[in-house]
């Protein structure tokens, strides 16, 4: 594991010969394969498929690879990915007022179970500057509403492109971007406090409570232009009965929320995950 | 677990002393109280309880101890109903083509999970006859469309009602009920494959795939006049990947639905179910 | 919820009445029933009961209830306890090097999701000082090994008796304690790293990935003198599969840990905890 | 999917090149790759991999397929299978006197769930016999004691041979095999009622009701001359609590009984299970 990685995500026409086409590009050149994993949507006849290999060892300089494989790429129509695991991740964590979310980040990244670096913290709050600038990280208050927002999103894009940031996460970041935001923005994991489509759009809690469902959600997903609509990355659920007051339908989402929002996370910075028509490929 | 109970289920207005009045009721008149639950729900100032005491022993007569609780009932503004494990409920089962929430129901009635007598099954469509008929229960297919529900209700509530049916259960039972079928039958628990009050309505795992989900559920409720709206009783769910195709997603539902059905109808018949302002209060 | 309440938990031979009795008690005295549950151990023919009710209102003073209860407990050879949610209970936590069971612990004591205040915390490696003290808690390091053991039990207990300890919590503290620790101790609640009585003892995981399982556990239990063998309180599962290196059944393990020894805990904390025969009765 | 398949699982050294070396010798004759999943396990340097491709098209007979890529596992020092999705598992039931099990299993067959036929049920007791025989299945009661096993075993491997029986289920057989019948039987699927290692041997309900667990659980494994030690190919719990009598975790565990093993054996018939030092990779 201490080696570093190349990993290759392709998404083309299913057509045979495709995983010996890929797996002969790497091997060919010397190239160990540590992961490969691949899928067929025959709905849509589409073959997707990851390959990670060892840098170490492998004929082509790292930085020669994307060239080298691209005719290859094209003749199949390709779409695709390279990255590699010494390219260390950015991250942006946008937050309102409940911190668990972004505790759970902070420790997770400290305790080497998130590759990445989080380079910015970005709240429409205080509340969470103190502990957060404790971490060391940098922390930026901006405030948003209905008359600021395209104002307010231009100062935090200003950020994210400061900071260099590959990835934002809204860990409980209770403020609707903007379809403009979400165009000029990196990738965006969100988290939802429902098992949605169910319960899309605030006070999710309280609608499930005043449903009188039996279980509570939560669900990790890309953020698009339709609110609460993008591709699911993860989801999770937990029991509840009626002893469970509204307050304690809060708590147990808390712990499912972190888990669900960490687990999509590291999916996404270890390269796991493939999008298409909006819908996802997690190879885990 | 020998001797027969009898089961107060009762909601009322919160007020000092509840408990300590319909325990008293039973102990006063030598009752042994097996199980006894209760619930405050704090928002709507509500006390709801369910006492269930052996009849052996309990100095009321069986035929009288409804009279004798009524004006204790009344002193409190009481909604409640009083059932005996010693009257055995009559069930109808209404399938479609999909055998196996009802294969499910029969064979848990005969190995003694379900206290109660399937006095018939109901479907439009003659596929279950066969193997119903084999377990020398009554079938009847009535062919339901568009044009003919309103008289194919009718037939199926004088079926209903000549079999002296307490509960009907609707066991992947494909036709919508007509909100006048719902207000004459007796109380009716369906399946829905999907988490509600997400992919309400028809092709629920169609809905489910086509958005991606990692989770499908299924939900067990009463039919209220609302289209997959009455009152939750259970739920539960089962993770799905990009590797399941529609027909896994029908393969792992079924396995859910036909669990979360049967646990809804024994609760439902062990009496453990109080219902009120569209939700339920499961003591189990 | 902001008033503040009595809890009675009572474990007596079963016998009629008993609910009549116990909730007679409260609401002669004008007391408002919160939550009342009751269970009946048939194998061991025992009744165990908790009862909460607003201190407000009661026409006993709160000094004088154990008192005056005295009597109708011992006329049922009655083993209980009263308690008072306006005592707050003091927590040592113990832990070695891993963090994030006593991070929870911290975090959900600040969040209100754990009524207590943590006095103490206790390590035999000095890892965890740095953020301990940031949070103004106490933190002794007292290192242990074979040869010392019991001399450093003494410390440790004189510690948790100066700092009137109501409950330690083992937050993956990996030393065990002797027989007579336990015997002096408070009631104390370990977290194992699985679901006992599987790989009970050291290196939980290790066993558990050697054994090629396909789902890991852990179990939050009373300490006794029989190791890993005392009164569970609360165990959940995660799933794992041949892609799980042994770094991965720690890292989903962590996940369940918190969540289970923190469950675990405040279900201890809220008085809704009774043991009795090696077993416990949680009223949640 | 209506087309046939080829499968091959193969277990050797890992080494660069393996990927593309058995998808090369697939693809190279026109084989369209279904599906492709491999494992590296670092702990003992092994590859694992399957490969499933359409037969239609390709361009070795399948006859000749064995033969054609036995070099190519040679030089890799492989141990591998081949099997054919048109080339049917007969699979010999063994039961004792539970039902729930066996008669899953007979209706997934039915529905298409589990592609087999099963050739035989043999038990030692009558009580299945008239549903078994009922679906035109073979009955075949073989009582075994004590002092009669060893004759009785060679009984029951008889008529495995004579049905041409390529998978034994044991579901719910509540007899011992011996490791000479376990040497000489085919490969055998075990359930077993509880979360190995955990309550391995009989009585596992009472076991896990004793110990006061929290959690009841369901095992299936691959019968081996360890009892209750074998390689496991599918886990699952589901939760109890104090209200849970004996009863009650015999009947939560048959739900999850039937589905483990159900889970399990489709795993197996579609040559999804790959078994190296007593541990499975399941690639689904």
């Amino acid at each position: 594991m201490n080696g570093h990685s190349a990993v290759l995500r392709i998404v083309c026409p299913d057509k045979p010969g495709l995983v010996a086409l890929f797996s002969g590009f790497v091997s060919s050149h010397q190239g160990n394969i540590l992961h490969a994993d691949q899928h067929l949507d025959r709905r849509h006849g589409l073959f997707l498929t990851r390959l990670e290999w060892a840098l170490e060892g492998f004929s082509i300089p790292q930085a020669d690879i994307h060239t080298q494989f691209q005719p290859i790429a094209q003749s199949v129509g390709a779409v695709w990915n390279l990255d590699f695991s010494n390219q260390e991740k950015r991250v942006a964590v946008f937050v309102s007022k409940t911190d668990h979310c972004l505790r759970d980040l902070i420790w997770k990244v400290h305790n080497g179970e998130l590759p990445c670096q989080i380079a910015l913290v970005v709240s429409n709050h205080e509340q969470c500057r103190a502990f957060v600038e404790r971490e060391k990280i940098r922390f930026v208050c901006i405030p948003v509403h209905a008359e600021n927002r395209r104002t307010q999103e231009h100062v935090q894009l200003a950020l994210v492109q400061e900071e260099r940031v590959n990835l934002i996460v809204l860990a409980r970041y209770m403020q609707i971007l903007s379809p403009e935001f979400v165009a000029l923005a990196p990738p965006t994991v969100n988290i939802h406090h429902s098992f949605l489509p169910a319960f899309a759009g605030a006070q999710a809690y309280e609608q499930a409570y005043q449903r009188g469902v039996k279980l509570i959600g939560a669900t990790a997903h890309y953020v698009s232009d339709q609110l609460d609509g993008g591709p699911i990355i993860a989801q999770n659920t937990a029991t509840v009965s009626h002893r469970d007051e509204l307050e304690d339908f809060k708590r147990k989402g808390r712990s499912i929320e972190r888990d669900v929002l960490t687990h999509a996370t590291r999916a996404h910075l270890l390269h796991r995950v493939l999008v298409y028509k909006n819908r996802t490929v997690v190879f885990d």
